[in-house]
């Protein structure tokens, strides 16, 4: 149950708004194990909604579904050198396969101990690769398309709920391909379903964009990303897309015989999204009052909340909400009715409210009278936070009422992002100064540096969010960099980020 | 692509056929990692249908999905005895958190060490009843219905595909009731929805019973467990449902104010099934020619084969293919067609019949002009192997074949587990003599005693499998322990198994 002690506001602290919330909402909690979390039943349906959008798409784009190991063995993540070096410093090491007591305590058997260390994935390629060189033969075994949905751990010091855990659930997608061209096409077309499903089921406008060399994944050629913006004007990276090139092809003998009859190695592709979006999607759209779920994922669009005080009363409000109910559940529409006893009305809005449940419905014994029902939704368009209106008119429009919510909610952070992105900014002093204030996203002239990137973080704790697709660009390119004044080579994204 | 080479047969080599079939079958592969199997497509996919199906029965009874941390502290693991007992063996300990160089070799950083090792989870009531001591105050808090769909870790030195191997996919349910006869309710629901789920979904016939007390899962008061009889008359336990009494509560702390105002430890349950069913539905029903899956969770239950030598034939067959295929489709029945090119129909055939699906349609020029198809049965009810009929008839009857087709795989296993049931055996020379044979399960008197048990598991390999519910029962209940001579108490199942 939902307490009714307020949040800390937005505005008072981002930070403990967004801890406070998560865990009030029953998303998430703090696990014994260190760094990790345990996903709450409320939380892990948005997830298994999310989830099972992601892969109809991930399939309708001819991708299957695999599993493959936890472990990786240690020699398999040095092989590619930048990607033992991206994972070496937050490894989780099994290094022995048994307990034994010692006295009176366990201890690990020393006698158990693995000859080669087993690392826990922080992500698959590695292992992916080398079961693909096993499966490839030619050209006509290729493309491979596969994903995994899986979990992954990348040690951290400091976690946060979602946003950063030492354990967290994702997929990643793992494909080779005969030539660099058809990588290429893949790694773009994963990034545009993951901007779609971003917008169309988070209400999520991003920025896509290629990193900087700097931010590019270990072992990668080029690196894709949606950049989201939260509500704190600070980025989060939404999910990436990797061109790997060769470079894991080439560590895992993943060969194939080409039509010309000359061997290859393949092109490789990943790409990934984790539970962080889930994060991504409570500070996109919460408010002071709590989550505020984008409709196509909540795991109750609707919820109805009968009202009355007598039996008499009971008996004819029940038999009305069952009737609302099924009719919306013909309709597929997620719907929760909230009968509990000993609790007021006023508590069951508030517990809703909170878990940013996007429709609410009120019946009681005089809606039924006048067969009217109470609407409220959890982000009114105007002032009026409820409209009493015809029942009929109400579960006819609830599936345009739904879509009409995710545009407006997709619209508003459009708006809100877009307020505060700031082009035709020249200066580095600028620049600071947008940073130290309300923050933002600052499009930019860069020289391509690595130098004058690593000026700018050291001063303001932006980075380089992307180099952003064509859409995204300012009418006029930028023609010097920012910091150096040299001619600029790209226009780039500067922001804090999570 | 399939390799045409035949397999060893079961009356040859059982185990051998097994592991041959899976591997040219594409369901699994072995990875580099000692004991962890990679599932390919074509056996996640079947997973991923079995899930679906557990997953809804699992709503359907109240249960929610959450999910819990990947690790273990290695204190947990220890409060409750028996439990550290059964797992401090078989576990994968993560002692350290980075890696490091060490002149030219990467080590576990000494520095990275962790105070407590991490044990990843070999099951996790531990964490898990930590967590719902956490949550639960009152009565009114219970009962928790929850389930996690997860990898499990159990370091094993001999592995077989799906059967055993170190890690494995799984879900595990945990539940937490405010009295015993609830929980004991709640343990033999879901051996219910277990067996419900084996029988209408995978065909495969179960004796479910309760375990002896050496086979009980470590630190539960009672297990029920659903066994199958595979081919080679061997018993595989196919999933298992415990009433955990108070002995994790107690552990945990899990505690509750309880109606009457005092304070009151709860009452938990913990059931499972893994991707081992996936080995006990090979060896159930497969045969000399490959798989046979049974058709409601089968990948493709139809594959639809275009045969045609010229362009003009082709431009007869597909738009007919494509047809039948959206008519299949409409009908929700998994449908593939296999238009690979430089591939002879023969070859596509052995193809299909090694991976097991239900149903082959074939459509050439000439039975597109009669308006005929032939359609082959992965295991036809007479010799039939191919039947000539009006495409109408096939297409207007599909679902029901597929509906007598699983009846038929059923009522087959069951026949085959029957006709390798012996009852009213007395003897353990008579025991020892079909464990020499051919095997089966051997219904007979047992006293209770541990010694006997042991006796008849030394001899003959053979174990308790379960105390049979009531209908599996002999109808003359045995009067004498088979081993001992004493009066029995109980008739249970012996076996040899997985």
């Amino acid at each position: 149950m939902a307490n009714e002690k307020a949040l800390t506001t937005q505005a008072e602290d981002f930070s403990a708004w967004y801890n406070e919330l998560v865990l009030k909402a029953e998303m998430a909690d703090h696990s014994p194990v260190r760094g990790c979390m345990v996903i709450r039943p409320y939380g892990y349906r948005l997830w298994e909604l999310m989830r099972d959008q992601l892969d109809r798409r991930f399939r309708e784009t001819g991708h299957q579904n695999a599993y493959f190991p936890l472990f990786i063995p240690q020699s398999f993540l040095e092989r590619e050198a930048a990607h033992v070096e991206g994972f070496a410093k937050e490894a989780a090491i099994v290094t022995h396969t048994r307990l034994k007591l010692d006295g009176d305590r366990l201890i690990p058997d020393p006698a158990s101990k693995l000859e080669e260390p087993l690392i826990v994935r922080p992500t698959s390629e590695t292992v992916i690769y080398e079961m693909f060189a096993k499966w490839v033969q030619s050209y006509r075994d290729l493309p491979l398309l596969y994903n995994q949905w899986a979990n992954v751990v990348r040690w951290e010091m400091r976690t946060r709920l979602f946003l950063r855990t030492s354990e967290f659930l994702w997929q990643e997608g793992h494909t080779a391909h005969a030539t660099h061209d058809e990588a290429e096409e893949e790694t773009v077309r994963m990034l545009g379903v993951y901007r779609e499903f971003m917008e169309e089921w988070l209400a999520m406008p991003v920025v896509t964009g290629v990193k900087s060399p700097s931010e590019t994944f270990a072992g990668a050629l080029r690196t894709y990303t949606c950049e989201a913006m939260m509500r704190d004007n600070r980025a989060l990276q939404n999910g990436t897309s990797h061109n790997l090139g060769q470079n894991f092809s080439r560590q895992f003998e993943l060969k194939f015989a080409a039509e010309s009859g000359t061997e290859e190695y393949a092109w490789n592709t990943s790409w990934g999204v984790s539970t962080r979006m889930i994060g991504g999607l409570v500070m996109t759209h919460g408010d002071d009052r709590g989550l505020v779920l984008p409709p196509r994922v909540a795991p109750y669009q609707v919820v109805v909340v009968p009202i009355f005080r007598k039996d008499e009363e009971r008996d004819v409000v029940m038999p009305k909400v069952r009737e609302i109910v099924a009719r919306l559940e013909a309709d597929g529409i997620r719907t929760h009715v909230d009968a509990r006893e000993k609790m007021t009305p006023g508590a069951k809005f508030f517990e809703w409210e909170l878990k940013g449940v996007p429709f609410r419905l009120e019946v009681g014994p005089k809606d039924v009278a006048k067969e009217q029902v109470v609407l409220a939704r959890r982000v009114p368009e105007g002032d009026e936070r409820k409209q009493f209106l015809p029942e009929a008119e109400v579960l006819d429009s609830m599936r345009a009422r739904i879509d009409a919510y995710h545009d407006f909610l997709f619209e508003r952070a459009r708006e809100r992002r877009e307020a505060s992105s700031h082009r035709g900014v020249d200066s580095f002093d600028r620049l600071r100064e947008i940073m130290e204030g309300a923050g933002g996203f600052v499009y930019a002239g860069w020289c391509g540096g690595g130098e004058c990137e690593e000026r700018v973080k050291a001063g303001t704790k932006a980075t380089i969010r992307c180099i952003p697709s064509e859409e995204f660009r300012s009418a006029a390119a930028p023609e010097r960099c920012l910091v150096c004044g040299e001619p600029a080579v790209d226009e780039v994204v500067w922001a804090k980020a999570y």
